[in-house]
């Protein structure tokens, strides 16, 4: 394997960072400064006080998504911190930019608190047509998020949803392939931050129109202690919040204890949580989408080896990789695309059906698209932006 | 006349704003996306988190300015708000990446208090390598630049700055046109907000070096009520302030009262203020920068057949464009060279210099260079960068 460490440092120091601010607009005489820039600048100026909603017209507003990060919670690194969260943004930002043509800008901020972030985020929302929350750590990232859905723009924590959505359209395809209904399957999640409460709620439709989502059967999630049980007398608000609808038997126990017979193990955890024998206790073809980064809850060939039938990773040397890559340029380009306010429960699961849809020849081996392949974002954004629209 | 109004409505349409965000690194490849993303972009994160000064170097802060505006005073527009604020900070934008290769974000805030955008531009300052305030009421942006000196990256007030060092810039090259010391002439500033203010201390060398910084003999300040002097119960902080080094004589009176045998004229108000016969009644040889836009405060034709020597506006038809783009990007610009923490007078008095130097052959047409001119910028930046350095 190349040293990516080393490559990366000598990329981003080569470079200083990894984007560009530059002019749509050409700039060579007194004329083309007197349209882009004073006197003429005037009138778009005005034109915007006197109806507001031109400037998603007339600004890069109407193409531009923040990426805004407190540091919190940066990859694997935990709290860095927002200058060390930057490389991860501007990542991001080349990521929207070349999947869906949309201008992303990275925004690191210092803040003490979740109402500092809400604060700060209200306040800049002028700039932008939307704001792609980014590793912010639980339980934080719920209230911020929750408090942003009122400002005008769409607001979306990409650790939650994206990787629910990506998960959700994992999960379809691969109960296609073993030849069982979403609606019968029981499925275990470890990990109950930020994406694992997310994809516990988008599994049980919870908000979710009846017409666009088929709830599993039961979910268990599962934090380092253990069940989210009603018998727990250390859950937060949030994890509280779970037991109304998930863990419909009111099971408690280890993870090994929720595994038993259940039909899929969802891992936004740690790696080397899952032990072969537990892949074995479960029910026949179990699905396992263990993605831990770098290092998988399970490795995929112990998972092989311990009989499940379809294994995703969040890695690229694997077959199914499960990449919220695939889900976040096309979701934010439909929104903008359709001018949307937020990105609602139906936006979100349009993108699930766009994105299972798009895999092509589903097969044990590929039950999601290639995270490199460009015709995926367009396909998404043209299913979130009908659904905005609807 | 072009109609400038309606070609740049249709440009700011037509592109959806002027800038565009892309991508300084390869993404075609697994191998790419390795190392600009995940896994390798962790490397940079841990660098930073060890070593924040590397957030200049592993990142766009080494070579981004935020151009952040409340929009309480946007060109002669007023209190437009920040939504019609942006197409003036995108135009500030360009400017800076076509004259001195700065990458420019605009930020437009909405901040009700100067305490609420003091409190996000330190929120924010993790983003950038400096911060261009833009369109900021008088007097609010003088406690903000003042209170964001300590953030570790330059923030400098350009309506203040950048156009108090153009103006001096220019007033030394009209005292060289007419044979007469700085140190002798008694200049009158029409206008008392944040750039009158500005001009009135860099005129009076306020905070200057004397081996940098030559003081002209007096400055009357003059607001809509007339001079500033102690005799007025009407000041606010900011004003009274201005008569520490202003007015030394303590005189009275209304603008025509100020300009009898004054050197020099700086009008930084509004259009037509300056008569005719008020020119007539200054000094031999007088000076006369009319700054309001697109109206000066006299035209030159009117100023000229009124007596006076040299004549400047803001205005790109007539000689003499005193324009803020010859300082800003080339300031940044050296700042961002210097990785220097913050503008001091002394950099800013390199720009003055190295400004008027750069006009070529002097003459009462000509006391500035032409602001189209790209090799300004990066004479300002090394003369800036060199006196940051020290």
């Amino acid at each position: 394997m190349p040293d990516y460490d080393q490559l990366s440092l000598d990329l981003h120091s080569k470079h200083t960072g990894k984007l560009e601010i530059v002019s749509k607009v050409p700039l060579n005489s007194r004329d083309d400064l007197s349209v882009a820039y004073t006197p003429g600048v005037a009138k778009p100026c005005t034109a915007i006080a006197e109806n507001p909603e031109l400037s998603r017209e007339l600004t890069i507003r109407g193409n531009t998504v923040a990426v805004v990060s407190d540091g919190t919670a940066v990859l694997g690194l935990g709290n860095i911190g927002p200058a060390a969260a930057m490389p991860v943004m501007e990542g991001k930002a080349i990521l929207f930019k070349h999947f869906a043509n949309v201008d992303a800008i990275p925004l690191v901020v210092d803040a003490a608190t979740p109402e500092a972030l809400i604060t700060l985020v209200r306040a800049v929302a002028p700039s932008f047509g939307g704001i792609n929350l980014e590793d912010i750590a639980a339980p934080r990232c719920f209230q911020v998020e929750a408090a942003l859905q009122d400002i005008g723009i769409p607001v979306f924590h990409d650790d939650q949803h994206g990787t629910a959505i990506v998960l959700l359209a994992a999960l379809m395809n691969a109960a296609q392939v073993v030849g069982k209904l979403l609606s019968n399957m029981r499925v275990v999640i470890s990990g109950a931050g930020a994406a694992g409460t997310a994809i516990a709620k988008l599994l049980r439709c919870v908000g979710q129109a009846t017409d666009v989502c088929v709830s599993v059967k039961d979910v268990l999630v599962c934090d380092s202690k253990g069940i989210i049980s009603r018998d727990r007398g250390d859950l937060n608000r949030y994890k509280t919040e779970l037991l109304a609808f998930s863990n419909l038997e009111n099971r408690s126990g280890d993870l090994a204890a929720a595994l038993e017979n259940a039909d899929a193990f969802i891992g936004v955890s740690k790696g080397g949580l899952l032990k072969p024998e537990m892949v074995q206790s479960m029910a026949e073809n179990p699905v396992i989408l263990a993605m831990a980064n770098p290092t998988p809850e399970i490795m995929p060939d112990d998972a092989k080896a311990a009989g499940a039938a379809v294994i995703g990773t969040g890695r690229s040397d694997f077959p199914n990789q499960v990449n919220n890559v695939l889900a976040f340029p096309g979701i934010f380009r439909g929104a903008l695309d359709a001018k949307a306010e937020r990105i609602t429960e139906r936006m979100k699961m349009a993108a699930v059906h766009a994105l299972a849809s798009a895999v092509g020849d589903l097969s044990a081996e590929k039950i999601l698209p290639d995270p490199l392949d460009k015709s995926v974002a367009p396909t998404v954004a043209a299913a979130v932006a009908k659904a905005a629209r609807k």
